[in-house]
């Protein structure tokens, strides 16, 4: 055991006092890990577009003040009653979604919904009692996601916890906690190209790219980008992406372009921006008789899907996934052994990198579009 | 070769001379099979709801007069140019759409839709010569689906015939060439229920109690029937049908009715009445994270399938099908060998049987709903 374990810790960690006002880096008091729980030492953590989603908070409840922050990286510092699988000094990524391993989704083959341990973006507290592990002077400051990275110190389920190999570089890794394995997942795990497959991937972000990395491992043969912002396709080239569509250049919808560059569709369309028109095209890009396609992306809540019964009838796929399919605590160790291997690629991800007392930045470059991963360093 | 080929066959042929009236029993001359068609002499057929829906005409193209059927089991007569597969005495199934084995879809093997030999139903002639190979007194009559089995006699392309086990009986696996295998297919091939699931079929007239019989060689623990008339539930008890629910019995829509009866969702929805919300509800009523909803039924043209994305990113799948994903040639012989050796029971579906020339008999019992597959006789 450490020397803290079973203490309140006190450290540094970046308080959203108010929706869409620049966070504060405070002294907070981390209490330590109740039953199932563990306690890591953040080591890098990055910025998601979850994170400004929530934290600008237009159309959620509020939830201040908030500990923001669910891509990251750390060591485990201390762990509660009844956790067995981790003990200090492991090597973890924190997921924002669980495996608890005894509920139906967890020991079906073909979900990763945790029950207990699903997403929940209103939940400020822990599981087990209702209550913060974060106050400042005695006044608790609300979790996000079960994960609240952008603390020095910060509490988990065991159940949002993936155990990785100790060797693996914390300050890339830290991206696969969330968007990378979410785009990544939905290649590999969902729309499963064959090799030499025509793949088309909407959206060219963060999530979007590490769909066309999916494609690029499954050895697609043509990778189309489609995204509004034509500075992309330059950088997506290294993902594996051989041609562009832009919608803007185009007065026909995306399906028609699309089919029309394929002869009859591509075999794999993957969705990552969760814009309705685009999930549509997606679905109706793809050939007859064999095509895929994969919704990622998230639409604003009165969104509805349309199309055609044809379509469905003859014999295209539609597939939704969520944190592309992977269990956190069974998958995504995997995932890391995909990058020791040099299966996977990260380093293209890392765009910037800033120091944790300048965290503001990275928020500023994520509302610009700059980049797309920005690693937050928190032993600066 | 037979005494007859290459010579013209005249014969009986249940002809429509109009939209909706009586077929009428008349003597027809059937030309030659040219290069790569097959002349087959017609045992038996049955009657499939495409018959009536084509020959009542409402919507369509009228396309009279017109030799219907498309369901059927019979005998090669003679061959033509190019035709190495078959050969005069082979037992064979016509099916509505063929397998040409070169096209991308007939390579592919997820798909069935051969771009050559699809379905096509505005098409009344051959399509080597855009001829019919059918006349009376000199005046062509309309080939339909390119099998036209009322007849004694019937041409087709060779890659719409499916060579089957010649022990097999005529009068019964007659009725795999369409319907039966539909429906059978979509569970088998396409929703691939795991032994234990729950599954629900929406609509049990024969296409659908054929993907409960699937559902039931699958093994699947509780098989829901959903019809609005419930004098259907006491003989769908005879393919594994253990529940029963008749939308008409509820005010809530029908996915809300079956998520709470299996706490949460089916495992596997098929849905097999064409009807939109049906459709919809097939979808809606599947369990997230594995759920899958495949859609046979055809809908009215103007019909759109509309559901939030929340459904489908919630790791629901959608899939539609054709012909149960079989590959005509390539398959269907293999359905037959399932009947052969008593996995597929064939006999629960033929409730009636009449001779050819009583094949208006066959026409009423479907126009009132009464029974599955009625077969006609042809050599009576």
């Amino acid at each position: 055991m450490s020397s803290t374990a079973g203490l309140v810790i006190p450290c540094r960690a970046a308080v959203a006092w108010e929706a869409g006002k620049p966070l504060v880096i405070e002294q907070v008091e981390v209490a330590p890990p109740q039953t199932m729980e563990v306690r890591i030492n953040v080591k890098y953590t990055s910025l998601c577009r979850t994170d400004i989603y929530f934290w600008e908070s237009k159309g959620q409840t509020p939830l201040f003040p908030r500990i923001f922050g669910h891509e990251a990286a750390g060591i485990v510092e201390s762990v509660g009653i009844g956790v067995t699988e981790l003990k200090p000094g492991d090597h973890v990524l924190p997921v924002f979604t669980g495996e608890c391993k005894e509920c139906r989704h967890c020991k079906s083959e073909e979900s990763n919904m945790c029950d207990l341990l699903r997403i929940n973006t209103d939940r400020g507290v822990m599981l087990n009692d209702g209550k913060s592990r974060f106050s400042i002077k005695g006044q608790p400051i609300n979790h996000f996601l079960g994960t609240s990275t952008f603390s020095e110190y910060t509490v988990l389920h065991v159940g949002c916890l993936a155990k990785i190999n100790p060797s693996a570089p914390l300050d890339k890794v830290c991206v696969v906690s969330c968007g990378i394995s979410t785009g990544l997942g939905a290649t590999l795990n969902v729309a499963k190209p064959k090799r030499g497959s025509v793949v088309a991937v909407f959206g060219l972000g963060a999530v979007g790219l590490a769909a066309c990395e999916g494609a690029r491992i499954a050895g697609a043969l043509r990778i189309i980008g489609v995204d509004r912002n034509p500075h992309r396709f330059e950088y997506a080239k290294k993902f594996g992406v051989t041609d562009f569509v832009n919608p803007k250049d185009h007065q026909k919808p995306m399906q028609e372009v699309l089919v029309e560059m394929t002869d009859g569709g591509v075999d794999r369309a993957i969705e990552c921006t969760g814009n309705i028109d685009a999930m549509i095209s997606a679905f109706e890009c793809v050939h007859d008789g064999w095509g895929v396609a994969v919704l990622v992306g998230v639409p604003h809540k009165d969104a509805v899907f349309m199309t055609k019964p044809i379509n469905i009838l003859n014999e295209r796929t539609l597939k939704g996934t969520f944190f592309g399919n992977y269990k956190p605590r069974t998958d995504i160790p995997k995932v890391v052994e995909m990058y020791m291997k040099k299966e996977l690629e990260l380093d293209k991800f890392l765009t910037h990198r800033v120091k944790f007392s300048e965290i503001n930045k990275a928020f500023e470059l994520m509302l610009k579009g700059e980049g797309l991963r920005c690693i937050i360093s928190m032993d600066d």
